[in-house]
């Protein structure tokens, strides 16, 4: 029967780890859609390089710095690796996203090595990992973050806006006289196919994090989540939704998608000791956040193409700090604690080294490349040479 | 061993509603590919809409009414649950489908609550679900539709027909001296993405609903209903290439698509009874019947750009009777009932919710917005912003 | 305990079919990406008849033909019959992709017709199937060749070559003083999409085909095996990105794909038996073949518009080899037997079936059909009628 349980279990999470590399084309679309056609093929390869530089640098060398164990371990169980290696380029996708249309790709390169073989296995190793800061005050694995609104979100939402503050916001973003320019997304139904995708690989991402099926109560657990995590997506959408038409009598589609992201993001923490009517209203919530976030950050002239501060840095927050809130046996001040620890580890740490990045390569692209396009001088093409452009 | 089928069955059902989720993006796809860049925005909105809404209303109310039981109740299996939530917004993706590039995203939002919420849950309940029917002369429960040949292809088709006879032909389809515009569709490779994806989810659509895959001839019954069901698709797609050389001397991709669909839509009530021959003389006829619909509804200018109806509700009608006529110990009468049942439950009392859903709110957008498209009144954005218009 | 062994295979297969499945988008995607925008319809008319002619095909006759067993028999898996279905079509997308841009629908079609019927079904006979051959001189069943490094990727690779010697390049490819015209992918985001969608097919591909799952070194065994995919496709991709870089300081995405696909072509005989490391350098080799393959097939004008030759000939021959390298209790001498056999039975046999076709059907189109470009006269549409062409 043990044996029966670990190949069940094996199954469970391939079937898992599958969903949550979906989540790579859906990134890799989501970007692709919002970024301006003259910069859609660097975020493309931006995508592809993080997928396998950060899966690579993790199986090789993160991986062990996480979870104290190497790939020589006889006891380890690859399908947990690749699980576990499915996940470390979120955190670098969502921080890439947020710097797109004037980053360059070799400097993401470098971070994202950084990121996967360091960076992330210790945000790792102090929460699900073998924990070196064990019984010391620093101590926060008793967080309860059940797939990483805090460990995978609010990691990837630190070094963006680390980086944010580093390079700045797009060229004629904001003018000098105070107003702000809005690009639009230049292709929506691959914003669409991406949030979907990305959707679809959340059931992965948090119904496999509860990490075994092998049991009946197991197997619930597993269906629970997936099914909290779909309605916390559900009414982050509606309610965007929601505040859209009341705001505008408009239905924006990107804000919205972004809307159910947001849910997705918030319930990730919590999936798991939640019923479904405190996921609806999570999630609502985490929609709202997304709005409020997106105006208050340009406001700032913090310049996010794709909300992801929003999204994946607050709703990470409000995520874990709401399982605090809600769940009765969870302390919240466990809960505040791991959001501060690892906001205060992850960004200033994150920011030394993108500045002494930045000084060896510069991240940022020459203004006029960027006028051109990150693709001409990147990538040496354009994204859709035969179409001829608007403007 | 009963806990251990428990928890192999759980995975099933979640493999197999993950799959039908990905008819989510599936129906987005398709129809953004099929309508008009001047509305694929708002097709992507109502797309979007329809999953948040229908979801979480089936989820919260249509559940229970549809199967007796509550979210509260104790035995609850939340894969199930999953699985069913996952059914219900394909009925409205079928009738906002044929509706689009005039209907607006209100009116819809709207029809989807209450469509999610009451009528396709009373449709399940008689037939597969608690049966407010039963022991009377109306029940209905004794026709065989493994996946919803009838309760959801048909059910959503017949809204559609309601909707249509209502709002009429989109703008400049029909001249007044009896000619047909064709209105090509505006991106084919997300047509062919959408359908593709749509052909996958099918395999958890009819392979999920046997219900449990944890004997020997369960396991192989999966197996052949998926089989079956992509034979059925193939047999279709290759029927509407041949009839389309035939005919013209060209592959009409979208047709061939529709073709393959339509064979999909036909195996979908008896894949589980039908030998491999079987299933591809279903689909090959279903195939047929969509194209001989798609012109026949033009004919009597009833106006689906997506062929919705064609696809949806006739070879939803076809597959439900299909059974009646290969399967020997199946009542050919109990089919057509069943088909006559919900179509006189469906498409009457849509009409009239749609009629004074109408009267409220108006279904079809003003003739200048229409002209205009409606991403730019609904959603105040463009679908593809940069890209130079042809026409 | 063997029932339940039973139904979890069953479970895994179905899940492996269904990943391989979502290669027919990958390679559809890939393909209409690459593909300039007038070829589009063509090349996906032609993606979605050899999924559908291929399947059906080898469902009702090749099936047999390879593995010696039919429909009927009555210990029949049908999960089973549904993965090895779900591959056949793989070696003419592969074979299809490479003519696209000059060639016609109905001569694929046929020739579709012939390889999935008898072609591919007797190379797999000879190797994973009943083996006609055994007991003969020619017997290549030692060859260990896991997921089909040769049987499928060589095989669609050598029936490509063959049509490729026969049709010739596309017009205006090669100029009369020897310059070689590069001709520009026509939609980035479909080739990443294809790209990734193949990526992770290939976790079903590859995995599926260790055939069971139910014991503990099974299920680890099917984990090493998607984790080595995953790294040789990493190492791939890593691999031409830096090449691309030292090469042009450009990062030149559809050739970054490319060594990703090559990479994972180059895994596929033997991802089972290799460790981590190896798969790395595996992988890496596999890149760097497919850039050194792109040039040498274009200096010898033989014109490859998506790398079919390179990603899939090259790379199956390259990874079927390392078997033979880098595993000890492998006999090199078995895999170069493998990979000649099949070559001298797939060449030459493709290329009599082409060119009788060919005399019957001619295979390219018109010379003014293809300037024009395919879909007008192949499809009698366009795939972007809305948007306005830059040349």
């Amino acid at each position: 029967m043990s044996e029966m349980s670990y190949i069940i279990d094996t199954l469970y999470v391939l079937f898992a780890m599958t969903l949550v590399v979906f989540m790579y084309p859906g990134f890799a679309m989501l970007e692709a859609g919002i970024v301006r056609t003259k910069n859609v093929s660097a975020v493309l390869v931006i995508n592809i390089l993080i997928f396998a530089i950060a899966s690579l640098c993790f199986l090789l060398i993160g991986y062990s710095l996480a979870f104290g164990e190497g790939l020589n371990d006889k006891n380890i169980n690859y399908a947990t690796v690749l699980f576990q290696m499915a996940f470390v380029g979120k955190a670098m996708n969502i921080m890439s996203g947020g710097i797109s249309e004037r980053a360059k790709v070799v400097p993401i390169a470098i971070f994202t090595l950084i990121m996967a073989t360091i960076l992330y296995p210790l945000v790792v190793n102090f929460t699900w990992g073998s924990n070196f800061l064990k019984d010391t005050i620093l101590d926060i694995s008793s967080m309860h973050d059940l797939a990483g609104s805090t460990i995978i979100h609010s990691t990837g939402g630190w070094a963006l806006l680390a980086a944010l503050i580093l390079i700045g916001a797009r060229n004629g973003r904001y003018t000098k006289d105070g107003g702000i320019r809005i690009i639009p997304a230049s292709n929506i139904p691959l914003v669409t196919l991406g949030a979907l995708l990305l959707w679809i690989g959340w059931f992965g991402f948090n119904g496999g994090s509860v990490g075994t099926i092998v049991t009946k109560d197991k197997a619930n657990l597993v269906s629970l989540v997936i099914l909290n995590t779909n309605a916390a997506g559900f009414a982050g959408a509606i309610a965007v939704a929601i505040m859209m038409y009341i705001m505008y009598k408009k239905f924006d589609i990107t804000m919205i998608l972004n809307g159910g992201l947001g849910g997705l993001v918030s319930i990730t923490a919590g999936a798991d000791l939640m019923s479904i009517y405190h996921a609806v209203i999570i999630g609502a919530i985490g929609g709202v956040l997304v709005v409020i976030g997106v105006f208050t950050f340009d406001r700032f002239r913090i310049d996010d193409p794709v909300g992801a501060l929003s999204v994946h840095l607050i709703n990470g927050i409000w995520g874990t700090l709401a399982v605090g809130v809600f769940v009765s046996n969870i302390s919240f001040f466990d809960q505040v604690k791991g959001v501060i620890f690892v906001g205060l580890f992850v960004f200033p740490i994150s920011f030394i080294l993108l500045f002494i990045l930045n000084k060896l390569v510069p991240i940022r692209a020459k203004k006029d490349d960027e006028l051109q396009g990150l693709d001409v001088k990147e990538c040496g093409l354009e994204a859709y040479p035969e179409f001829r452009r608007a403007f």
